[in-house]
């Protein structure tokens, strides 16, 4: 094939291998459809090619977002002529007169083929990788000084955290500060009611049982704002307490459990909303979701469970019996020691978690027994995949990452 | 009926008056049936009732938390005994020899009625108040040193906002950390990529249209998020330049007057999803949703459309198509002058709109006849509707509010 240089680039910054050349390109009423040379073929419409071709009256050369408005492009808009060049790129020339010319890597990885062999539309990051107590006994674990100093430590960082859900720093110094610039490495913080950051310490007017040194079943954060927090970190800078072990289970992993075994529970996790309310004096957040959240494919996006931020559901009693009922059954499988992944919170540890997938909890701790100082920041999914991304796409350049990084 | 104050407190701060006064209680297997003095009927599960017992052991004083785990009560709890007490209150015997006792307001407030005829479960705040140019030719606008003072001016900014999706402030001074002081009447800031806060200014090289002096068509901030942001906040501090109007336009009432005159495409836009995609050099965010998002009760929760943050969809020709279609039938009524806002930033002036509703747009400027500085903040919709709950709390505690505003 032709030499990635002579190909035209693409209209954002990742890399597009060309795996398989285009053999064929024919236009046709509104559309052009490519034939590839093993033997698969897809059609695009006009207007999403015409949008986003790679040339700089189209595609700002440095934000790289559309320089066009859609009333931009006409309304019968067609392709008048298209054929594959020398380089192996697709060249169209439009009834406007303009001509764009397609990196065939980037046409490949956008193709929706007629054969029904997609993959799907935005794949996730990483495959998640559910687990119970036998599959995954502690967090994952990293050397904080150098997931804080070097790149590739950061990504194998941040992709077990984004596969697991779970997963730890460890020997990092006692620093005030220390675990925002951790957090900064991945994006900007998610600030909530409870401050910036906040620290897991006994309250006299606890405005969250969290400030206590109780017990607490495991939960989520923030199951009361539209989507809660994403990613939940936890650095702990002292701990001389006895009891207190973090005790953490995997909801993804408990949703697939209850959709084999209790699948009638699983249907009223999934599609009862629940209302989640904070009561505290001077906050009065309110939301409303099913326990369990699927995305528009049925996968699991999320999962919403919090015994003590529970408000009264309005609903028909034959809804409220179910899903109380489904709620018990999820809160026994979150109590059962096969799904409950149990460690002290040491010195220099740095938890981090997705508190809309991993459940948090911990056991009861002596307050009276020595000293527990734990801060916390939130921050969003959004971020670590976004940071995933962009670190990929420079350890690709730089030489050091590995095909598989390479994002469509 | 009984006095307030023989009644028991309710699970929560919020006030329920005791518009009608229950009748009877009946015990069933695994419910509670109530009769209504207006006729009316509606039953409670054992388990809601017996998990929002407002006793102490049940319920935090402080924090209105949940104290009891779903697996404290057994599994086969039953009512034993319901009745209604001197003061209308409704007392439980519960299996467990444990008793409860509960505020009429509060049981009205969350009864599912069996005759049919139930709100929606989690009103909304305010009802949306939609509008095109005629119905709202400027942001509705209120004294900004005022709202900083004075709870009330701050409430009614808020419904405002909350209502027409956009308010301004004005007469502000022109003073650094105003902006953020002004968004903390409402909540925690809500950082991204572009900072914790921003300047709209012409950068060398801008990581968005948003940093030139170019004419912006009307679209969303942060379409590349699961969740957009809520909120944002403009600050005008100074502006000499000519040109540089904002031109918004409210997308819940296009999504509106779509669903009347063009059914099919509101069909797409709402079944469709897109994807955005941020390209920029640090930074990598996608999301994948429709133009028009609905709940699941088919009301409007948010509009998602940015032509210049759009990536190529993986999609069938026939999506392909509708689609493209669909969203260019969207721009076409964002275009159309009868649905647009179009003013000026004077300096103090503060404006603040729902990101995931208003779309905002501006006319280009130019950049060598003046000065233009102008901050941006965003914040969540969560933080609004919590801020505006809890003054409706305290400005009924302190008999300044009406009744309307004792929330449910």
């Amino acid at each position: 094939m032709a030499h990635e240089d002579s190909l035209p680039w693409t209209p954002d910054y990742d890399r597009y291998p060309c795996e398989v050349a285009l053999a064929a390109a024919e236009t046709a009423d509104g559309f052009i459809r490519l034939l590839w040379q093993d033997g698969r073929s897809n059609s695009y419409d006009v207007f999403l090619l015409r949008e986003n071709s790679p040339d700089e009256l189209t595609i700002h050369q440095q934000s790289r977002e559309l320089l066009i408005s859609p009333l931009d492009i006409p309304d019968d808009l067609q392709a008048v002529a298209a054929h594959i060049d020398s380089a192996g790129a697709l060249v169209v020339d439009w009834s406007t007169g303009e001509q764009s010319r397609y990196h065939p890597g980037w046409l490949r990885a956008h193709a929706f083929f007629e054969d029904g062999d997609n993959s799907e539309a935005l794949p996730p990051v990483t495959s998640p990788q559910l687990w119970k107590a036998a599959d995954l006994p502690e967090p994952p674990s990293y050397s904080g000084p150098q997931v804080l100093q070097e790149d590739a430590a950061l990504l194998a960082w941040l992709e077990s955290l984004s596969s697991y859900g779970i997963s730890r720093l460890r020997g990092l110094p006692d620093q005030a500060g220390l675990l925002e610039q951790v957090v900064k490495r991945i994006g900007p913080i998610r600030e909530s009611n409870f401050g910036r950051q906040y620290v897991l310490e006994i309250k006299d007017e606890p405005d969250s049982n969290a400030f206590t040194s109780d017990a607490l079943l495991q939960h989520i954060d923030m199951p009361t704002r539209e989507t809660p927090h994403g990613l939940q970190f936890l650095f702990c800078r002292t701990n001389t307490t006895t009891g207190g072990e973090g005790v953490y289970v995997d909801g993804f992993r408990i949703a697939e459990a209850i959709r084999d075994e209790a699948p009638d529970d699983f249907q009223a996790l999934t599609q009862i909303p629940w209302i989640h309310n904070n009561r505290a004096k001077t906050s009065d957040y309110r939301a409303e979701a099913p326990a369990i959240g699927l995305d528009s494919q049925g996968k699991l996006r999320e999962v919403r469970v919090t015994a003590w931020l529970r408000a009264p559901m309005k609903a028909s009693l034959d809804n409220q019996r179910r899903a109380y009922r489904s709620i018990r059954t999820f809160t026994r499988y979150a109590q059962d020691p096969d799904f409950q992944m149990v460690f002290r919170y040491e010195p220099g540890d740095l938890l981090a978690f997705d508190n809309r997938r991993v459940l948090h909890g911990r056991r009861g701790y002596d307050a009276s027994g020595g000293e527990r100082f734990i801060e916390g920041i939130y921050a969003d999914r959004d971020d670590l995949y976004s940071t995933i991304r962009v670190l990929r796409r420079n350890l690709v350049a730089a030489g050091s990452g590995s095909r598989e990084f390479v994002d469509r």
